[in-house]
């Protein structure tokens, strides 16, 4: 199954093995010309494959893999003139290279259960050893960048079979993670 | 855990079993004097345990049981100058009692996968028999009307010993479905 179905340069070979104790390192976008450079201190969180049709993918890959960082961990480096916000509306303000598309960060600025974090597509670190991916989310999304539905059984089992469970939003502890957020916002729960 | 987790009357003792053949039903609103009645022809599809905070649930329910059916099929017998919309700009335009509080029917109107579909409460039918619900959506949404976040675990798997798959949005046909259809309107997709 895995030669007939592929997901990402990474993923279809088996998931990237994370070390502990793995400290942080600097992504780096795909130009050869004054690549844009941003240092990640610590390790990151909630990696997973994503199917949305916003985040950034490499070529030829029907998911992303990304994840998240707090916002004071990241500081850009070098280049960051050529940084732009892919769309200023999002709830994710993807900071894109303007030479080659990679979306280097990703602040959630506004109120919201995920404020204060910043997404990052960790194969653009220089080195390796991050924690790997753990889960899949909007998978049925990858319909709508072109994939063909009859495909999707085929690409849930090889998410499975990989130990990304499949889902079509976030995965159970994010979206208890939200919920949570939003009932105490609410009232509903007590802080 | 049965006795633990209390998801819907009907639900807490196992599902309800279906009957080949239902040929449809007479739903029923709560009112003792005067209750409105809507005709339904045929069996429903898509039956399944919602937990979003919008559907009508019994008393003492967690989830709402809820399932389609064409909206041509939906005809008002009596009693339906009692029927009110609980919310114009949502994009199910459930019609409720304004006696009892029983949400009837509710078709979707605008362009939308969905358009043509109403969404019903089989429990209110007058006889026994139609297709039982096949799945749980909107599960972490139950945290949102009360929820302690730590009985999420249990409730995910009572869920799973009834047959009903949890997730934390659609079930992943309807998604598919969702997110062809999005895709074929877009031009991503041909139809």
């Amino acid at each position: 199954m895995a030669a007939t179905v592929s997901l990402h340069p990474l993923l279809d070979q088996g998931l990237p093995k994370g070390r502990a104790g793995f400290s942080g390192s600097i992504l780096v976008c795909a130009c050869a010309d004054k690549p844009v450079k941003v240092k990640v201190e610590g390790d990151v969180a909630h990696n997973h494959a994503c199917g949305c049709t916003k985040c950034w993918k490499p070529s030829g890959a029907t998911f992303s893999v990304v994840a998240v960082v707090p916002h004071d961990k990241i500081t850009v480096l070098e280049n960051g003139d050529k940084l732009e916000i892919v769309d200023k509306s999002a709830l994710i303000q993807r900071h894109a290279c303007t030479g080659c598309g990679v979306h280097m960060y990703g602040p959630v600025e506004r109120e919201h259960p995920f404020q204060g974090l910043d997404f990052i597509h960790p194969e653009r670190f220089e080195d390796d050893g991050w924690a790997p991916p753990g889960f899949a989310a909007f998978v049925s999304s990858i319909i709508e960048s072109g994939t063909n539905p009859d495909d999707m059984p085929a690409i849930r089992a090889r998410l499975s079979e990989l130990g990304l469970t499949p889902s079509d939003c976030l995965n159970s502890a994010l979206m208890d993670y939200i919920a949570t957020w939003t009932a105490k916002k609410s009232g509903v729960l007590k802080s």
